[in-house]
């Protein structure tokens, strides 16, 4: 029987997202076992593969085949139907910019990332000031016509990239709650703290234990490890596809919680990839539904889940019997302060839960004003110092503390940064709903029991895939729109209580 | 200005070279870093990309462009020449055999794979005979197919996929040569080695310690750790592109020298693709000159180079420094003994350097009989068995010490087998020429300087990629054409010496 439209798409998109796999393995490899010579081969073979994968993304073969499946769409199901409109979606991107305007994106950002590492180690911004001037002309063309294509502003279109269904609307109304409330809390919570500050912990903490540790920890959590690695890079990260999960963290010999707490975040971005709806695991609705919904699954995992009471319980027996230490630091009550410590920062990747989402509130800002021309990069480090004064009450000493830590705009990518505070306030608001779901969440995460946790997300979020746009699936899960309210709700609990 | 139709095809195949490179890393992946679950993913990853190499080398466009390339080919160097014969024998192969007859071979081979391993376990060779027997024909189909497309008979194109260049009846006239002279040396060697037999070397060798080991050795012979890695599998390989080789080996805790010349055999493959012509290491005459020149480097590391006198002397002093022993039968004399040991056996994996050929032999004649009808496959077992007594003495005790050990037939390799006793044969020739180039080989190697021994090869061999056929090769690098003379000299040389 000859195929329908609908099922010869499913074919060619089973075809690229093998490329897709293969490409996340390329890349894991490279960040984690590649030799150091080795990167300029690594470089040729990504570039052919993701050629190959635009070229087969863009050929006027699913082009026709979209519209016949569309014109029959009143035939498909729920699961089919939001299929199509992934592929749609794929497709209109990947043929909304021209190859040309591609490459020179490439070209520009792979230039741009040497001369951001240059101007970081000259701690210099004008090193790098006009090939960030000349990426954000590049990308402004790439949003305008990203933005003609799926009918959006040009910024939205950016967004749209990487959480697709969250709009400058949303990010404004919500980052208008967390700038009316966080200031005050954080000043309150550091107060706070102040007055009962938790001990130090200090000493030499074998990597090799550490690592033992964490293996144990991610076992409790449900990661397969069967179907999975963690290893170590430089950044934590995660990749791979839903049978073939990889994460990574960093061990500290210093600290013998970044490493953990690296790898419990990783594992919440594994968890969701392979909690994705099996049998969709090779089409576009199989997909996570998104970088904000994605940063939501780790930092459940980290913040809300593992920076708890309950799971410095369950841990504190593991430190002990991994690392030998029972000393008086290492009691529950002063581990889980140590765990929630509060201070103003420079760097975002150092920040706490309570102050991350001011950096990125800042990034946000000046992204946008670098599109839309309203800030010219030349002015970008006094903005930059400017808004964190503002906003944090801390004026960097320098590019390097200021505008030069972050690579992101370095590899062209703008649009990105608000799915980080998205994801916490998504995170807030499903953790408040898991809470009311599972009453003896606490008594589990306690006995290092997640297997309930899981079905919760599976059923909720996870198995739910791209099948629905991101607010219809947070509305599903939670009950309620989107909103910053369980979020900081959920903050001033723990901040305030623990104080 | 426009692309010559040659330059043209150089930028498709440079395409298809980073394809390569990337099937590649996934192979390696699989074998040395995936988890266990994960085969299924890995499956459908590496037959997208295979199915796409395949598909991009067989349009109509590279047809033309072959065309056209070879009307203008007298405007062609040496080197874009052979690139382009190189590339017109990759599309013929490719194009000979219908995709409907790749699909079947391997979904028959993947079977018959299965029921070789469940074969195996229950030492049954009738689990298995009855997928031979379909891939056989699947086989034999193919070998007629390439045949009609190259020109050569059957069981010649089998060849000629895995070495072109050489013929049956190049095969047949150097094993005539070593049937005439090994068994009455194996017999003769033998005896001589049993009136002063090594003493036994036993003990428990730290794994840590011998991959140290192997690390130094390895650097000795050139590896470069900077664009290549040392891993372990459950069986030594070797994959990459010469951008980024990367061998693994098995140690044992009870041995300390099967790890270490696995290692040492490998590194000889790496080095040979390392050295392949800078220039050309995208394009089709940048490629190895096939199979048997391949096994003739990591034979001419592994055995002639370093189960000799030279390298046990290089070799003692670092035994005592990362395995601490000291004891008598930790000398040299008893060391070289111990590491050119002839004994008949029947796994021709655990065969020394004398008898290994002879297993060789006996599967080059059974799989021409196999594919020409002579032999039905039920018969196997008991062909099998008679010919390794007729050749060696021995006689299997069941198919697992006979037809069942080896997985090339299980898998659809046929004409494979040939190129392992080819490539002892030409190592045995280049080395003789090695020899008269270097006379202070011995006194370098003894110092554990191969700096000689590569620029040599890299003169003569590796840096000849796929510019010359085979013979033309070895004729160029030796002086003389192949045959197993000097291999016939080495042997004697080695084996009647140390008596």
């Amino acid at each position: 029987m000859a195929l329908t439209p609908y099922q010869q798409l499913e074919q060619e998109f089973r075809r690229l997202h093998a490329f897709h796999g293969a490409l996340s393995l390329l890349r894991w490899d490279a960040a984690v076992m590649m030799p150091r010579g080795s990167a300029d081969v690594r470089g040729e073979q990504l570039a052919a593969l993701e050629t190959e994968h635009h070229a087969l993304l863009t050929t006027p073969r699913i082009a026709r085949l979209l519209e016949r499946a569309e014109a029959g769409a009143a035939q498909l199901d729920d699961w089919p139907l939001a299929n199509l409109r992934e592929m749609r979606r794929q497709r209109d991107h990947a043929i909304a910019t021209p190859p040309s305007l591609i490459a020179r994106l490439a070209r520009t950002s792979a230039r741009a990332e040497v001369y951001w590492v240059e101007a970081r180690k000259a701690n210099d911004f004008k090193v790098f000031a006009p090939h960030l001037e000349e990426l954000v002309h590049l990308v402004r063309d790439k949003a305008a016509l990203l933005g003609q294509a799926r009918g959006l502003a040009p910024y939205d279109a950016l967004v749209d990239v990487y959480t697709p269904g969250i709009s400058t609307a949303d990010i404004d109304a919500i980052f208008k709650s967390l700038s009316h409330k966080l200031p005050g809390l954080i000043h309150q919570v550091i107060e706070l703290q102040a007055v009962r500050p938790p001990s130090p912990i200090v000493g030499k903490f074998s990597i090799s234990r550490q690592r033992q540790l964490a293996v144990e920890v991610l076992k409790s959590l449900g990661f397969p490890f069967d179907r999975g690695r963690l290893d170590e890079s430089e950044h934590p990260f995660t990749e791979g596809v839903p049978g073939d999960m990889r994460v990574t963290t960093r061990f500290d010999a210093a600290d013998p919680f970044t490493g953990l707490l690296g790898a419990v975040h990783e594992t919440g971005h594994a968890m969701y990839d392979l909690g994705l709806p099996q049998q969709w695991r090779d089409q576009p609705v199989g997909r996570d539904r998104g970088l904000a919904l994605e940063e939501s699954q780790s930092l459940l995992f980290e913040m809300n889940l593992c920076r708890s009471r309950p799971f410095v319980k369950y841990l504190r027996p593991l430190l002990e019997k991994y690392l030998q230490v029972s000393t008086p630091e290492w009691r529950e009550e002063n581990l889980y302060r140590h765990l929630i410590h509060v201070r103003r920062s420079l760097i975002r990747m150092d920040a706490d839960e309570l102050t991350y989402p001011v950096h990125i509130m800042v990034r946000y800002e000046l992204e946008k004003r670098l599109l839309d021309g309203s800030l010219a990069v030349v002015d970008l480090p006094e903005a930059w110092n400017e808004a964190l004064d503002q906003r944090l009450g801390l004026r960097p000493g320098s590019d390097l503390e200021g505008c030069l830590q972050d690579i992101h705009w370095s590899v062209g990518h703008f649009g990105y940064f608000p799915s980080y505070a998205l994801g916490a306030v998504i995170a807030g608001q499903m953790y408040e709903a898991l809470r009311a779901a599972r009453p003896s969440l606490d008594e589990e995460i306690a006995a290092g029991s997640f297997a309930g946790v899981l079905e919760w997300l599976r059923d909720h979020v996870h198995g739910v895939g791209a099948r629905l746009p991101v607010k219809d699936l947070i509305q599903e899960a939670t009950g309620k729109p989107l909103s910053a309210a369980a979020y900081l709700r959920y903050l001033e609990n723990k901040y305030l209580e623990a104080g």
